[in-house]
């Protein structure tokens, strides 16, 4: 094949690479042949010039094809996973797992820790005493078998794709559409499910900022994973605001029992339901009512099977973090819109993220919102209160959160949490 | 300061960087603390992205500043260097320096080796038996004083230039304008001389290939050196043509010493003989005419004296290739255009030129050209000899050539050898 530095130049030029090229130059990577400098040199070329989307597919391949790949076909039941973009806030995978896998739908779910300001479903569920996301490939299955739903760490999955997404976030080239269409579908299609659903975040707290990149995304991911006999959609949602009332670790797990308690905030619960009905359809289940199945304390059974059978301990207190801090409402009216970007940083400062990978996270660091947008505010009252387990971070978290929510007389104007849904 | 990732970040975003931002990541670099894959990256997104005059010149401090500076004022006389780009059959470093010392100018000129298609001074020196240029400051000023020139590696000059230029060439980030300036001024700034004459090159055969880019490289870095106190100018010359007759390592020794007896082709005399006027009017030196002192012996002897303080014997036959081969004319008529590039190529598959850093050339290997552009030739008379010491490479080395040269009915355009010259 040719020599890494010519696909480098290839690349710096603006050529497209032909996929046999990709497929050598990331299996030269793993067995390393190619050292990291010329990946992260490629990585910032392809990054400003672009890969098209055979590219985008090779790419995908070559980091699928340096791992396993699951197949749960001989299980005898559907299987449907959802992956989301990464959002402040959202802990959906929480309740969505066990709710769709309690409606006859299993869930392979592959999840991640988080990095930056958005925070990783694994970090919130290790917040629970006990509980383990390495999991080989019999338990999965096992757990498939039992209980229909399993989140765990990639492992052997697409480990071409952990190394790059390393690289890729100490060498500033991480908001890139096809860079990140590829990383998640390669441990996506890894995982063996028949069906996927995308939620693609749009807005402030989203890592690609406008609604044309995330709609293109969306577009780009749903192609892909078509293209590989996965049923594809993807909803585009909103993230401006936070998602519910939570952020961070602990606090957003449990919010989550909330909702699987049958309460909840509004959004996350129209968001799982949302999500759970799509999986369900890309899975082609028709008939059940996942609103039904949260509704009736199903959903929660599952979830206990699920934490409990990965090792985790429901029974011990979740680690919220032990300082507090309030920010209390300047004065009375109603309160403004809330950025979710801002409410991001805090969380981070106060701890819930990390800021290089394989860094550890404060279980106990979050936010809890206590005044949503458009709510009525009376003067002095807590609207936000911060947690950490490191007070010397309060000052800092504060300074994120500021200028990211207003007190004012009139509600923000109201948006829809669910943008438009895309199919193949 | 800034994390690095945000370093990378804003030049991936086309924003400039305050000039302590640039020292101190060089400086972090050469510590340890910034990895090859980030400056990887950074090189990247400077290539695309491009750095102004000010981060230019806040690079070539940085890289010098990663070094000591050597100070001659205390020997005495004025000194003065030049630099080439790069070109094919370039070895005018050779007969230049002993000869501008020889007109009472020091000449004390950091020189690199080659890699790819232009071979490099020290190679070319170093084919003599027991050459070595690494030599000690207390060396060099010896020489300095008792020859008045010395031709050495860059040692402890710039250290930061060189593990950046090992980096650049293995990530496609060589032909950068600003990084080249940057790379060269840094060690010509370092090496201590007075003045500084750039010779750069222009076509086919040279790193940058439009006249337009070569002029603005030229500019540059007539700046750089200005701005630091160093008399700085430039030609622009040609480079669509293989400087001379012999191209590659032990023959351009072999051409130096018949420009050094007062013969050699043309075109060599006249680039050499430039050049050391441009050296001597920059050091302030006038009266002397180069020519004379060339035409006399003078420079002659201050070669051999500089080879032989150098540890070279000049007694010892130069290891030109034990094999050869000859490409002969298909037919009569007139010589046409000889490409540089397919001369500087056919060079370095015959071995005579490096494709990794550190790697070793063959002294031995070269082409002969014995007919240049609008000259004569009859049918079946030889056109260029090729050698090496390793015979396998004769097929890939005529491959290179081919398509490079043509016999016609017409000479092509004559074309001047100095296109322009640019001062401050």
């Amino acid at each position: 094949m040719a020599d890494a530095r010519e696909l480098i130049r290839d690349k710096r030029d603006g050529h497209a690479h032909a996929p046999a090229e990709l497929e050598q130059f990331i299996a030269r990577y793993m067995s390393g042949d190619v050292p990291d400098y010329q990946v992260s040199a490629w990585l910032m070329a392809a990054f400003l010039r672009g890969l098209d989307a055979d590219e985008t597919r090779a790419l995908t391949l070559a980091l699928l094809h340096s791992g396993r790949r699951f197949d749960w076909s001989d299980l005898g039941r559907p299987s449907a996973d959802k992956h989301s973009t990464g959002g402040v806030g959202d802990k959906v995978s929480l309740p969505l797992a066990p709710l769709v896998a309690a409606c006859g739908v299993m869930v392979p779910m592959v999840s991640g820790r988080g990095l930056g300001h958005t925070g990783g479903t694994l970090d919130k569920l290790e917040a629970i005493a006990g509980f383990t996301a390495e999991l080989s490939k019999d338990q999965i299955r096992q757990q498939l078998r039992d209980i229909g739903a399993a989140i765990f760490a990639a492992g052997d999955l697409a480990p071409a794709d952990r190394k790059i997404y390393a690289l890729r976030d100490v060498t500033a080239t991480t908001e890139s559409l096809p860079l990140i269409a590829s990383s998640v579908m390669s441990k996506k299609l890894a995982e063996g499910a028949d069906a996927l659903v995308l939620d693609t975040k749009v807005g402030r707290g989203a890592f690609l900022k406008t609604e044309a990149e995330s709609r293109e995304l969306a577009r780009t991911m749903v192609e892909l994973g078509t293209a590989h006999g996965v049923a594809t959609r993807a909803l585009l949602t909103d993230m401006d605001r936070p998602l519910g009332r939570a952020v961070g670790n602990a606090v957003e797990v449990a919010e989550s029992l909330d909702v699987l308690a049958g309460g909840g905030p509004d959004d996350v619960v129209e968001l799982t339901l949302a999500l759970a009905r799509e999986m369900l359809d890309a899975a082609g289940v028709d008939g059940i009512d996942p609103a039904d199945t949260l509704a009736d304390g199903t959903a929660m059974d599952r979830f206990r099977d699920l934490v409990s059978a990965q090792g985790g301990d429901l029974s011990q207190p979740l680690p919220i973090g032990a300082h507090s801090e309030t920010v209390t409402a300047p004065r009375g009216g109603v309160m403004g819109d809330v950025d979710a970007m801002a409410v991001g940083l805090a969380v981070w400062r106060l701890g819930a993220g990390r800021s290089t990978p394989g860094g550890r996270v404060q279980f106990g660091a979050g936010v809890r919102i206590h005044r949503g947008p458009g709510e009525p505010v009376a003067a002095g009252e807590p609207l936000f209160t911060l947690y950490t387990d490191t007070p010397e971070r309060f000052g800092g978290a504060i300074a994120e959160l500021d200028g990211g929510w207003s007190v004012g007389d009139h509600p923000p104007p109201v948006r829809p949490l669910i943008i438009d849904r895309i199919t193949s």
